[in-house]
Parts: C-alpha cells; structure tokens; sequence
C-alpha cells in the first residue's frame, strides 16, 4: 500500500474532492478535467493531479477524470466504504448540534448513544437518540463496540474519560474539548480546537491590513 | 516585519503555545524550559525552538523563556491585543453552542448581535443577546462596524450572504457551513468544515488497523 506514505496535508484535501465529486455525481455529469475541477475548487489543477497521483492516478490524458469512479476511489481511501458506529458524549449545544448533523449518517457515520452526566439532559431524545446516564457507558460498550467517540464534554475529566474509552475499546476519538489529545498506538485523535481556529482567524485578519 | 513569511503550518501551532503559556501564567509560573514545553505540548523541543525563532526567539540559553513575555508576544503575533466585534448568522443549535463559549469574549472576541431568518427563533435571547430578523443586517452593518462574521446557516445562499458580509464591510468569516469559501483581497475565511474532519478521521481509523 502506497497510501501509508501520504502526508496529512493530501489526505486533509480529499474530503473536499470527495464531496465536489459527490455533487458532481448527483448533476449527472460523468467525467471532468483537473483544470475543471480546479477552477471550481480553487486548487492548482497542477495540485489536483499531483494529490490523485498519490494514489496512483485515476486520470487518463485528453479525457479527464471519470467522476463516478474517482469518487468511489476517494471514498474507499478515506475508509467510507464502510460503517463507523459513534457514541457521543456531552449533550451539551455543540454535542445536539452534532447529534442533529443528517450527513454524517448518510456518509456511514451512525450514531449509536448519547451520554451526559447531567441529570436535567438525561432521559431526553435528541434525533430519536435516548440520552444515557455516563455511568452507563462502560456496560453499553462491553455489547457495543464503537468506533468513535465524540468528546463535546468540558475540560474537566477530559483525560480521564479519553483513556477509559481507549481501554474501553473506542478506536477514534472526535475531540471538540479544549483539551488537546494526542494520537496513540491505540487511538486515532482528530481535535477540534474552535479556540484555536478563532485565533488563527484573528491572526490572519491582524496581518491583512 | 518577519512576520509575513510565516507558514500557516506554524501559525496554527501559535494559539496552542498561547493557551498552555495562559495555563502555566495561571499557575504563577515564570520561567519554561524548551524541553518542559516539549513534553507538554507533545511536539519536539527543536520544533518549538525553530517555531519561536520565526518571531525573534524570545528565548536565553540556560534559562528558558520567560513565560508572561512570551505569552505577551505569541498574543500580539495573533493579534489578541485587541477586540474583534463578531456577529452570528444562524442560531440553529451550532449558532446557539458558539454563542454560549465564555472563553471566546476573554479572549476578546466580542459577539455583538445574533441574526437569524426564522421566526421561531427571532427574538429570543441567547447568552444574553437577542435575536434578530435577517432582513436587519444590512442596517445594523451600517451603524456598527464589524470584524468577524459566524456563519453557522445551512449551505443554501451561504455564497451570497458572504458576498454581502465583505461588501457591507465585514472583514472576517468564520464559516461552519458546509460550502467551502476562499479567502480574498477583502476577506479572510477561516473554513470549520466539520464533514470533512470527520472523513480525516475515517480515513485514519482505516489505516491504523
């Protein structure tokens, strides 16, 4: 497998691929060239074909790409060709935000359970999804097996609750806590700083003047 | 100023510098070690040195870096020494989560008004700040200068709405929506695509195996 050598800065770009082709697809268009695809896009159409070659190609000269395929590619190497099952834990705003996303669940991300430690949260339904008391979570992952866990909890605990997931079997962890955590040999971290991504907003727009 | 050749790869590392420098300031410590930094932060020793050399050093041999001043300067790097005035555009259940972070108006971002375009939820109060009509913005823009706008509304008419943003003088996006937009000579966007950090994480979880 080649793809192991890929740099995170490609693989951050193939969900963009994925979705424009995935629109394409659903306009009837067929095929389409990399300097279509980079006007739309607004990537280098030397970019383009330099990312697809990464994983060998897909491209034929003169013809362009063909979209149905180049889509069902992207998606077998982003993994999307299967079911990932999500717990999601803090039913907080951001947590029913998440918990309300339709896409995900077409995309094969399933939602299986809410938990929250808070008893006035506990017991409701958010999208048809019952939320559970945390205590419950150890016991509904030993007959769960969960793929993801989304962390919309607070700081505190944050730690705590991420390694008892790891050793509870979770195999990625979609973290929104301002904690950051750090990849493993046993889990797969993907932070979500809004912080940060705040800041980096705020410095790009000091510099702008 | 040195500063505008600095990589977005590094720029991005900044505000996790910034808060963990907040934590120890918080704590009463005054002095770090590039390799106490290391540890904490999970990035190499030599990285943090080569990062913090891009903005002057900061740093003495044999002592460490003084922690309020680099704080202090990382910040002014960012452009935290001042107030960025934000409204919010959509007050769905992300638009609601967003309103409610305490953190962000520390930090100096201020959420000024929340617009919206369903009545249901026009004139309710969020974190203490009323919902308006979207047909309002146009003139609240008129009499109160912006710099940052949130878009947390559904893809339909994002385009359009931020076209109008940058015409009617707002100089930022902070774009949740699932379209993707391009910064440019009048605007910058910070693009939070949710879908696609959720595909990065499949796409890791598939290889980790």
């Amino acid at each position: 497998m080649t793809e192991r050598k890929i740099s995170m800065a490609v693989i951050r770009r193939l969900p963009r691929y994925y979705r424009y082709l995935g629109e394409l697809l659903d306009n009837g268009v067929t095929k389409v060239s990399s300097s279509k695809l980079s006007v739309s896009m607004n990537v280098t159409a030397s970019q383009i074909r330099q990312d697809l070659n990464n994983f060998g190609g897909f491209g034929q000269q003169g013809y362009g790409y063909n979209v149905e395929h180049l889509y069902t590619e992207i998606g077998k190497i982003l993994g999307l060709n299967r079911v990932y099952k999500m717990v999601l834990i803090g039913a907080g705003n951001l947590g029913q935000a998440l918990a309300n996303y339709q896409t995900f669940n077409k995309r094969g991300f399933e939602l299986i359970s809410i938990f929250d430690l808070n008893p006035k949260v506990v017991g409701l339904f958010i999208n048809g999804i019952e939320v559970l008391d945390i205590d419950k979570l150890y016991d509904f992952l030993q007959t769960n097996p969960i793929d993801i866990a989304i962390l919309t909890m607070p700081q505190i605990g944050v730690e705590q609750m991420a390694s008892n997931l790891v050793k509870w079997g979770v195999k990625g962890i979609w973290n929104f806590s301002p904690v950051d955590l750090t990849s493993s040999s046993n889990v797969v971290i993907e932070n979500v700083n809004l912080s940060y991504s705040l800041m980096t907003l705020a410095y790009q727009i000091h510099q702008h003047k």
